[in-house]
């Protein structure tokens, strides 16, 4: 049996799913550009085989384990790794008979489609995953891994991806990327800058941060218009590794603005660790600033991610650290935060910045219409969330009105979980082409012009926006 | 002629109506589980009939007198008893007559839904009601209500309840609750722990309530500890008259988690009557993290209804007191405000904490977020304002693919209009019929899931989830 | 061909459509009322010829030129007159292909919708405007602008508009509103009192304002009671030029009601000049109170525009001035802040208060709960970004459960572009048709009512709440 509908997120109405169907097809063998994500690069040097359908698909997944973690499976039995060091379940096929038993948790759920269409068009399974058919998957699946086929360069081959970014501290020594430069493949892997580490006074040992970032760079990080220079050059670095971009995890979107000599005050008593929260947050914001006008020269495009308040649960991140599905997202201001970045340099023509948020209210109301005013300003597709159809949705119905589709820099999967990105496009590539063709059946939209929207957000859009 | 339609609430694509209208029918025929609303126990205990149409669907309903008195009605003018001795109208066939008159006003609305429902299918009535109609359908339900077939519990049993839980202070004595017991009446009505008149220091008569809580539990009040004894011994009794849950309605999420001395101290100040509204916002918040430990030991369901800015206009408050449709809600934040509260208990797997809102914009940005991940959080149904086909569309629409169906709680009606019980529920049962058709209709979800899910959200959710 | 669909805006499914068609050709051919709006009077005054298509279309229209900017075309090269003396573009051919080339920026948007709806009913054009047609369609245009058909009043009568409401500054002297009653022609345009300039003590030039304000009414304006008496005279002016409205537009909602000799005090804060941003919010909002009780004497309906943030960007405010599309909305709280104003007026069944919002949140939240409850109360339709068919479609979906259809107040276009009144009317009735017929087809609405509401929507209420 087909595990996924072909006609899976069309409209009902039979002439509106023709004409999704005929969107979607327009764009459903476009090539994969990916410029926002975060696999491991370390997959594609390596071209190691991915060790059991646990590790690939439950244990680094977050969108995975915290559902069943939410239904009172206990994160050690699903194998995330700890760091306190205590004890988690080892035995990989357990992991997966309790996720296999847990299925039912995700109907109605993107995780649900993703999977899905991974299981069926990448390997091949054709039954619904229960307790009943657990371990007759996880062999078949086992045994595809076996093969070379299924290594990282094949599957990246096979998903028909154009280009892949990576994201990468500032710190980070882009040994992998460097190893697939040397090693002659041809896949096209670029890495991303991402400077939270040395940006961010309350990230985890930020002061040993900016040491070391001075250390690579050669330049004396304990003054302002070095540890800037820093910046400049580890820029510059990543651009040799096909860096077209710049990411900013941050967790609201203020910026501020000030001159080299409050900035350098300010600096100072941030490397003294003698900091407020409000310090903290101000230089986070005059750095975003900073970063702006660093890609007006060196012409990367920047990411914000605003709005996630992050490790929410004090002992799951005492226990197992970052990244486990307990950040969640809060109220974001977009208004005033911004506006000293952009009376810095929102005006700029040249100039991309991509905003991504977790509080859908600002769609409407505050992003799409900074967003279709300001040149600088671009919106990225519906984040973490929100990448579903209904996020996809609810993005399109209430910025389209406001700043039209070319304010927006076509779909990020944002993923770490490899095997799910031809699954991500492909409800990407569906969902627009549903609201498409609603904009057409109604009147809204030129059939012509329709397909000509679809392959842009398919595609054109993130190749200009991210300068690929 | 029919007041309602066979088909509302479902998909208009034939196909879809189709699967919408056999997944409503699977569950169409279930027994009612209530495990929250506001019905009177004394209803039940005394099985009287209910004197006149006014006083069943208007004079104690604030989503009916308040919308005629949205377009210039007098409260007074509609029989609502007023707390400063003030006249009213008391002539049963008038108010009906300018309650008649108004019907146009509640179009698009689900007051006219449930109205209609109850007309139709509890008192047979096939005209639709207005100025030309309003003597007859009153004289017609009046003389069913003359019947023995319409006492409360004749209609409970029509009403295929199975459990009905109602709302009492943590200072009822439980009279009417007892003489159920009593009665030897086999209806399942049991109680729910509402302490909000001895938790929240704002509440009129707090100091008194304080110290009859005292009284009536024998331990000393004017201790922390002595006070926290009181409240687990009401938890007790209430349990003895079949409470599964207890219930708090608190103007925002607020929690905090104080160690036992600075929770002392915050009692005495809050005892002393000297308090700020921060304080009494902090011990309010301290008092949830209490409950919610006091429901790991008991196992009492929690439930937090927060957000509503209750007595808006000074004037109805003074003139007419709570409960008048003068309750507005507001932003409410729940990521910060939740954390001191979750950090003590929200990995519990055996806790179960029910979510309730009045800010639709929290469903996708921080509830299902933190539903799915804390074991110990549950999301309940749509409240109040929506409670209706547009609200629990929104609320699967933007819950759904983050925390799924088995993070929430079924259906409650909340309601303390008894006979707009059943069209409660079928309003419910059909918007999530009609989501699931949707769901299935575009790949979303396996029609055979589809009428487990059904199944659950009318019927097996509410059971787990209040111990039922 | 057509430029517009005959059926757009409709749901797809054919019954649906068939009645959301019905519904809509029932109240298609109703005059306009149009009781809010920005026009200039003295185009009705004068009767002269609009010069030319970018002078008519994109030169005024902060809706087209934001978009082209906000994909870096510069505001001058697009002809918008600066107020710094700079030099702008004047040749409108060049304006007008420019517009014409960046025709694919506006596709999904109202605009759009409107362009081609005027370019098609208003000039008679059957191509698609873009780069290749932009001369034709130009000549076209400029060809039919030079006849006597195309001047103000004659477009003012084919337009079908029964009343045009202006909206000038209480310093006004309405002297073109006296031309157009001295001319003898019988079109009817009625100012509107907006009084921001003499009631924001941050607005340009207000202490110079308050001084001309009490020159032409002879009152002393450096007293608070000259200062009222003073509003009331200019007040009882604008009646005699027809107004039935008050229109404030203020960055909140806030309200307050002082006591006369705190108001006074206030007031003198203000005038000297030495005021916080603090004081210059409570004096709004006792501003605010003080026309609502104006407003029961002399029976104006008052009209709150509340949450934009005014000139966002510093740079296009300092070369271009206001009203440049550069103004972002916020979120906006109504909730405490209407309090003071609903405690002192809020329950008069005679005073008419009309809400407008940039934050949809509140509808469902805040404003439809609001406007349920509180008789002075009504809600304005969707505002600026939002007078589109999902803004539409959103505003009745969140609010008609609520306050149902008899607490809204019709239809506003509130345009500045005169010949998109007839479009944005179209898009109103033919968005509202297509609720209505979603109601019907779901069993939410009586076929018979729905049509009553239709009429309603489109010129009923309206002429209720504005008096008109």
């Amino acid at each position: 049996m087909k595990l996924t509908d072909p006609n899976r997120l069309f409209p009902v109405d039979p002439q509106q799913r023709d004409l999704a169907c005929a969107l979607y097809s327009s764009v459903s063998d476009l090539p994969i550009l990916s410029p926002h994500g975060h696999c491991d690069p370390r997959w594609f040097a390596e071209n190691v085989r991915f060790s059991n359908p646990a590790d690939l698909f439950v244990v680094p997944d977050h969108y995975v384990f915290r559902m069943l973690v939410s239904q009172g499976v206990s994160i050690a039995d699903l194998g995330v790794p700890r760091v306190d060091g205590g004890p988690v379940e080892t035995d990989p096929r357990k992991i997966w008979n309790r996720f296999a038993g847990a299925a039912k948790l995700f109907r109605g759920t993107p995780t649900a489609l993703w999977l899905d269409h991974s299981f069926e068009h990448v390997f091949g399974i054709d039954q619904i995953l229960n307790e009943a058919t657990a371990d007759v998957i996880y062999d078949q699946i086992q045994a595809k891994l076996a093969t070379d086929a299924y290594r990282p360069r094949a599957l990246f081959d096979r998903f028909n991806i154009e280009l892949l970014a990576t994201t990468e501290g500032a710190l980070d020594d882009l040994r992998w990327h460097r190893d697939i430069k040397n090693s002659g493949w041809q896949g096209k892997i670029v890495t991303t800058y991402r400077p939270d580490a040395v940006v961010d006074p309350e990230f985890d040992e930020f002061k040993q941060n900016i040491i070391e970032l001075g250390e690579i760079t050669g330049e004396d990080t304990t003054t302002w218009q070095g540890y800037l220079a820093a910046h400049r050059a580890r820029r510059a670095f990543f651009k040799t590794f096909g860096a077209t971009a710049t990411d900013h995890g941050h967790p609201s979107a203020a910026t501020a603005n000030l001159d080299d000599e409050d900035a350098g005050a300010l600096y100072a008593i941030i490397l003294s660790g003698d900091f407020t929260t409000q310090h903290a947050e101000k230089f986070r914001g005059q750095m975003l600033t900073e970063m702006a006008k660093m890609s007006l020269d060196d012409g990367l495009t920047m990411q914000i991610h605003a709005g996630s308040r992050r490790n929410h649960s004090s002992d799951v991140f005492t226990q197992f650290g970052r990244d486990k599905g307990f950040d969640i997202p809060g109220r974001t201001d977009y208004v005033a935060a911004l506006k000293p970045l952009l009376d810095a340099v929102g005006m700029e023509p040249d100039l991309t910045i991509i905003l991504f948020t977790l509080d859908e209210t600002a769609y409407a109301r505050e992003l799409a219409p900074l967003a279709g005013a300001y040149p600088a300003l671009n919106l990225g597709p519906p984040w973490w969330f929100f990448d579903s159809f209904e996020g996809i949705k609810r993005f399109r119905e209430a910025t389209t009105e406001t700043c039209g589709f070319y304010n927006t820099a076509g779909f990020n999967d944002d993923t770490r979980a490899f095997c799910s990105i031809p699954a991500r496009h492909d409800v990407s590539r569906r969902s627009d082409s549903a609201y498409l063709s609603t904009l057409v059946s109604t009147g809204r939209l030129r059939e012509a012009d329709a397909f000509e929207v679809a392959h842009d957000l398919a595609y054109g859009l993130a190749k200009t926006a991210y300068n690929l």
